[in-house]
């Protein structure tokens, strides 16, 4: 069978993970759940801007069209 | 069974959260309803930008399509 | 049974609303109908900008892809 | 039986409406037909651009995701 | 029964349009085709910038989110 | 039957066209396949920017959405 | 039959591709996995911006949304 692009998110679960937005934004935490819109929800959240820790944001639920990529950290 | 985005959102219900926006407009409230397009219902909700309260409003419904994130307060 | 955003909507039928709009533009004016899509229907509704009413404007149909919120006036 | 948008627009045929669009300009004409995506047709239209006339179009076939509202003129 | 916005469009197949596009561009020439999603063909297409033709196209596939109004010339 | 069109895509397949993105991107190359989301693959694919060569692709799969028209070259 | 996109898509299956971003980001790696909205996941990644190497990510998810073009390294 052909893997599929959620397998690889399915692998990064309950790990640290990279997300990256569409505004610049990026998101650094554990990934708890996606769905197939892409929402995702990460625990114990650092928001960085250009790199700079702005917000510690505990849970996130991030809505799916503002990612741009997810990676692991 | 594998945890979902909203499960996170249903165990924010009745709490404070901030929801951010693509137009940088943050708003704070309790988070009453959402829906899977992720049109959500603020009660005693404050409009901040840069920081600063700017509105006091009361309930808000909120198009999900506008939403960056949802997090506790 | 789980409080729905559209029903937060429901209560606002037939209520002066505000509605905000991504391009910055404000209607005021007495809900009179919407549907899934969040195109919404305002009786005797005022257009503001930056605060200024600019129009008055009787019936408008808004499109829902172009509202942010919703909220009592 | 709950009032719904497109009744609205339903009263509006045949009448004189302008149509404002997201990048500014202004459709007034009579509206012939219209669809559940917001496409609609106007007749005898004239296009406006700050509200300066700027072309006169006769009938137009206008993109639903293009329109911000509807209004009788 | 009542008109559709379609019905518009069909009856100006084959015959010379002016389609005004989302970036600013314009198309004139023969409508040949067009489908739900307002994709378009255009036949004998002039491309038109600020009022300049710019290209001489013969046949165009337009895809439909790009097109603001179809109107006749 | 009306033509639709679709088939003014096939009538192109395996010839060289010009397909014009959003971004102002060009590719002109030989169009080997397509889709109702007008996703596009094209063999032997020269990119521009205005009007200027900038990459020599092979074969390109162009995502439909970026897509503004497709015309014979 | 006649070919089809996604059929392009597979044949570079397990092999470098250069993935295009709307924001002008580049994603160079292994294609592994994608699916009808062109998420695709890449292996042994390296963002470029202005074809300069920023980031060497590993494994990527990338959302489908946000490509423009996917091509043979």
């Amino acid at each position: 069978m052909e893997p599929r692009p959620l397998d690889a998110l399915n692998r990064a679960r309950d790990k640290k993970v990279i997300v990256d937005c569409k505004n610049g934004r990026q998101y650094v935490g554990t990934l708890r759940a996606f769905d197939i819109h892409i929402n995702a929800v990460l625990d114990d959240t650092e928001e960085r801007v250009d790199g700079e820790v702005r917000r510690k944001l505990g849970t996130v639920f991030i809505r799916g069209d503002t990612i741009l990529l997810i990676t692991p950290a």
